[in-house]
């Protein structure tokens, strides 16, 4: 747990500090040959939460960066709602992640890449929760840049 | 694990017992104190995993019947995938558990009650995957009464 001092600090510099961190967990996962993707959250400026993805080496397509964040998160809190809680994460969910941050109620979601293919935005009706409030584009490039490199390296071995 | 022959058996009563196996789970959430719902995933003739809520045991708004069957059925076939498979679940999935099917590319989901209100079928555009056939009402009533009966004694005590 870290705690971080951001009176004097505007936003964005917070925002793109926390999405720093979560592609610090996205490079765990490039290392572990899983889709770079990392999430964190944060509580009263508190990473409460750390999750990266595990799919292959959990052998489960639910072992997504965020669903680990979201119970890892709710067992710090000891309770299962994460109101006053934002989700840090290099690219946009899923529908099922998405489908998940609606039974967290969570306050924020922010994520850094767009993705088209993927996303719960492909989806006209909301998914998130009404009381979630949705940023992103923070560290877009970084956060979009990993997957990229990460699925062109795939191609070329295969 | 359970091995049954059904080849002179109708399809119905096939899904008609698969559907009372996820209904004991259901039931053993609801002696929990659980939102009762239960799933059982099938191959090849076969109950590879068994799972039911456990949102307030686990603490964990992720921990539903879906989710902990289509893990444990992973684990069980050492794959990530459920092609061949059928997730038979009490209540329609919510959109969380209709995302992670789409990531199991599973072949069947067999639910019992609809949900109106949290059912991933409120959405309109395709959640689940586009090689998932899905059958719905196989003991409906039985289904859907265990539901009612709960949020009502819910009431009652609240």
């Amino acid at each position: 747990m870290r705690y971080v001092n951001f009176t004097e600090e505007p936003e964005t510099n917070k925002d793109e500090f926390y999405m720093r961190e979560a592609l610090k967990e996205a490079h765990i996962a490039l290392k572990l040959g899983e889709v770079p993707i990392g999430a964190v959250i944060v509580c009263k400026d508190r990473i409460i939460a750390r999750g990266h993805n595990l799919t292959e080496r959990l052998n489960d397509v639910t072992a997504h960066a965020e669903m680990q964040a979201f119970t890892a998160a709710a067992n710090f809190l000891g309770g299962k709602y994460l109101k006053d809680c934002t989700l840090y994460v290099t690219i946009e969910p899923c529908i099922m992640c998405a489908g998940a941050s609606f039974w967290t109620q969570i306050s924020h979601i922010v994520f850094g890449a767009h993705d088209p293919k993927r996303g719960y935005s492909r989806v006209e009706q909301a998914l998130t929760h009404p009381r979630t409030e949705i940023k992103s584009g923070i560290l877009e490039a970084d956060c979009g840049q990993l997957m990229k490199d990460f699925f062109q390296q795939k191609r070329i071995k295969s």
